[in-house]
């Protein structure tokens, strides 16, 4: 009976490295749709985050069945939980991915990014795929210390954020409104989706240690964006 | 025993009704501070939040202990399932009513909100303690129907939303891009405070009735705020 609840678990533990990589596939193709203003591209995007809306689903349930028939304890039952939480960040960040893709889509045949901010978000995209990444991968090893590693991305996330700010107001520039809204809001969806999976990264150190782990004091949570400009 | 679990289920529910609140009051208190530019309160929202954070740890913990000593089965594990993620939208909300109270620090001692677009922004501060005060109840009355009553204060509420983007883009008006960035935001953090709370409503549903409920096939889902303009 305990292997088939660990056998269970392993296929939790799959199907959550599963949806990092489906996350970073959509987040790439959302940023190349978004860029070459590719339509049928930003549609597929669109389309496929059902799936990831249908396997956090299957976590959830095959979590409660287990809880149900194997009423786990301890390290068994904390890491249940936090495998619905996990599941509940990888399906926001589809859900991140899905609206980048929905902005390439409103502006078609049009691109949303103007020529000098298009640099700073193919880091963003960058930044995101690798935090993504590794965060499947760490999950994959059940890796305590892998969220530290991922403090470097992370601020980097935050700094190429910032520089969206500062590029909007420049005054030397004169973005329109429009444009402007659209920066603002994609550069949010990038930024919270790189949260969201150094959040997921987090998770798996709190299942492995059972303490929820702060780098450098910080906890893992949702930025302020305007709070530099 | 089951006496005693009962009594714990009801003190989650009383906590999460606590949650609802305390975040529209958060919600209340950062509008105010936002249009009247008023430093002391957003400080004061900025650090009341920390009480909601507080809050949804006990729920889980004590959810969690309830797992683990009762080994619960049927709609007494899903009640507790589902009372965490409801914690975890309700913080969610206190998080987003201390990012507006952030913006009004951030502009202090000007207001971020111009003059003709004040009047949407009460608007929004009015249908999202509407909602989260009409939850509230929902949770309380363990109200399966509850969510259906929501649908025309989240039409209300998505309709300010688009409201506030045509004003940004009317051309009669000149408005600057860091005015832009920050209503941009704004509108969505009320937005999407209202979106957890509508959320936490079909929540209450699923724990009475285990269906989800959808209302006229729509399920309480992000909204895409840029696909009206």
């Amino acid at each position: 009976m305990r292997d088939a609840f660990h056998e269970d678990l392993n296929w939790i533990s799959e199907q959550l490295v599963e949806m990092t990589r489906l996350a970073g596939s959509a987040m790439s193709r959302a940023t190349t749709a978004l860029l070459d203003a590719d339509i049928a591209l930003a549609e597929g995007v669109i389309a496929a985050d059902q799936r990831l809306d249908d396997i956090r689903v299957q976590i959830d349930d095959r979590a409660i069945d287990l809880l149900a028939r194997q009423q786990p304890v301890a390290t068994d039952l904390r890491m249940i939980v936090t495998a619905m939480q996990m599941g509940a960040d990888l399906e926001r960040m589809g859900d991140l991915a899905k609206h980048i893709a929905k902005v390439a889509r409103l502006r078609f045949p049009n691109s949303a990014v103007p020529a000098e901010i298009r640099p700073i978000i193919i880091e963003m995209d960058t930044v995101a795929k690798l935090i993504v990444t590794q965060t499947g991968a760490i999950i994959s090893r059940k890796d305590a210390q892998g969220a530290t590693q991922l403090v470097q991305a992370d601020d980097r996330m935050d700094a190429l954020h910032k520089q969206v700010f500062t590029l909007l107001l420049d005054e030397r520039r004169q973005y329109g409104i429009e444009e402007a809204i659209d920066i603002t809001l994609l550069a949010r969806y990038y930024e919270r989706f790189a949260d969201h999976a150094v959040l997921v990264a987090h998770r798996v150190a709190y299942l492995v240690t059972g303490e929820w782990q702060t780098v450098e004091g910080r906890q893992p949570t949702d930025n302020d964006p305007q709070s530099t400009h």
